[in-house]
């Protein structure tokens, strides 16, 4: 194959237009903030699990999480984790052995100081790629008649698409704002986001989502 | 980006192998073969579904069927299709309108007869990408002691990976076999089985697969 | 035991009371009215499926559907149903042989007449006892923002019962209008829906659940 | 109602029989040792969560900890807690205030030290009566082909039957030793152990359940 990944994208955008795909979820009243496996073992160097561009992806992060903040939107953050004997890791951890570095209490599974959790926001630990597999999230966030999430963090190529498809699943509008995204492959990012965006969530610029967020009504209980 | 997409994915690869990622899941004693979204929908000319390559997708997928009945194994197909108000196709029909033409009664959703079903084997409407999304399979195949699930059809960049995303969550190992994968997007087959092959499930030459089952054990009840 | 199950309640109520147990979920604003198993299996005179004091429920189950559909409130039914090879009935099947009966395309699964679905109301099969496992009730719902489900049907102590304590722990508030609950077996309502009462669901006078539907504002989607 | 519970469970007994319910499900190969809410909250004198002749309970649960123990079988404990805002407890919170006192690192939360877990045993905080419910119990149990679940625990009236009602439904056969449950309610325990045995899974002595384990082969990963 010669074709770049912008060449191929390009005719790909065109046939899914045509044929009634890439539309736009849009965006709900009541959005929750989940933030995918924004953990030091994906944003220190040198970890099997480093991310490229992290600090630049942090900011946006950080960003987001102000705006959330200020109208009382739930936030989320997810990381995964295992027990020592890692039988809670099966069968996975035979695709990926390196996740078997990642036990629970272990300072790889904290979340970056960067974006740090305060309290009374949710640190859920998973075991699997998608936030909702094998976690009470869903029925959370519809306790709370949440219709909208704003999914943040890493892996393009493996949690965050996960958790994005699983969303609109469950019933959710996902959105995705395309730098607050990582990956630790060249070129993960835009081939998954342009997948995302032709079948399962709105990519959108970080700033469309900083702006939905700050006129946004305050989110009621 | 000027690199191609095979550059991309040979840089990734070597990535992937020093930081233990891309291991082999493995084969299991107890599969089962999930054919994906085989309905005429993706596999007659002219609907917005279409997709490329599909007579000899096929025919690999015909010569699985009768490796896998020769054993007794469990073989599952799913369609995707909806309500004629289409109350069961939110929020994805927002993103995808081309669902509304998916009614369950109609003869788009119906399998192609070249890999038509036969008495016993189950066909599962489904709503969502997932063959595991709002659908008993999972339980099924608990109850029938499935350790593997062997998943083809179509689309590699949406229904096949999510299935197999799900899958391996699930508890199961997914196998992937290459040629009986279809896409209506030239590149995304190869591009998602890029990123399956690295942390969701082992994707191999269909040969390989076919071997597994002639040299496979009858399926016991 | 010599105290008869209404000592034992009056017992145990106080008890519960005392310990923070027992308390109203609420009705919330946006209900679904889910009908659990009005199929003839159930209410066909003779069936091993027959339960008790049918026509009189159904006479409640009407009235509500009528407050519901005035509404525009999303109504779903479910019916227990299987495949001729009874794969998708194990290991339930084993628990109760009788299940062999309920094929799906038989008259046993078509919900009775004197509470018919109507064109767009969702008659959802399903295979276990609650209406949420192996199907897409929950996702449904939640694209829907349903924040309550008025539960009616059959029985009491399976399928009603089930469908309740999955209800609450997605996130909805399960309302049970007393009237409306069948059971086969003397006693099995009153028992179980006490248990529904004091830790799952708020058990009410259907003439209380009426009246709130008639004070309902109009359900927008 | 003039009848005693006795009296109703001959007559419900005999009409199960004669139409094809209350037959057993049947014990498998590859078990798993559930224990439900065995934690402080339970077994502690003057707790709102107080139960019922729990000394003698943990007595039965140990026994059969100590056989399961001896055959390596996955071994796993629930324990009910919550997030100090109790965001996760919702809208179960609604029903039963009494939730509140468990917080998640309290000593309520933990399990009571006459059945204490060993290392490599999982203890799986949930916030819903079902320890399927929210959790990656299901997929953990299928990576390890479980085929049957044996449970103990509180209470008869909620975790317990809730879990066992998941546990068929997700394709677990359900074994419960009758003298390893508990309830906080009289009459409770006999009342749940009626409709589990009649429906969802096959309530045996805990002499039985204990000379399954002695027999059978240990349990290999």
């Amino acid at each position: 194959m010669g074709d770049t990944l912008s060449d191929q994208h390009a005719v790909a955008a065109r046939l899914y237009r045509e044929r009634g795909f890439q539309h736009r979820v849009g965006y709900g009243t009541r959005p929750a903030l989940l933030n995918i496996d924004l953990a030091r073992a994906g944003t220190r160097k040198g970890s099997p699990f480093e991310c490229e561009n992290v600090d630049e992806m942090l900011v946006h992060v950080a960003r987001l999480l102000e705006a959330a903040r200020a109208k009382g939107i739930p936030v989320v953050y997810t990381t995964t984790g295992y027990e020592k004997d890692l039988k809670d890791a099966e069968p996975w951890i035979r695709k990926i052995p390196a996740l078997a570095m990642l036990q629970l209490d272990s300072e790889l599974c904290q979340i970056d100081e960067r974006v740090a959790p305060r309290p009374g926001e949710i640190v859920l630990p998973k075991k699997m790629a998608s936030a909702f597999a094998g976690t009470h999230l869903a029925s959370m966030l519809c306790a709370l008649r949440v219709d909208t999430v704003i999914v943040t963090g890493t892996t393009a190529s493996a949690c965050v698409r996960h958790t994005v498809e699983d969303a609109i699943s469950l019933g959710f509008r996902p959105i995705v704002p395309r730098e607050a995204i990582g990956d630790r492959i060249p070129g993960a990012v835009e081939a998954n986001l342009f997948d995302i965006d032709a079948k399962f969530g709105d990519v959108e610029p970080v700033e469309a989502v900083h702006r939905y967020l700050r006129e946004l009504a305050p989110f009621t209980r």
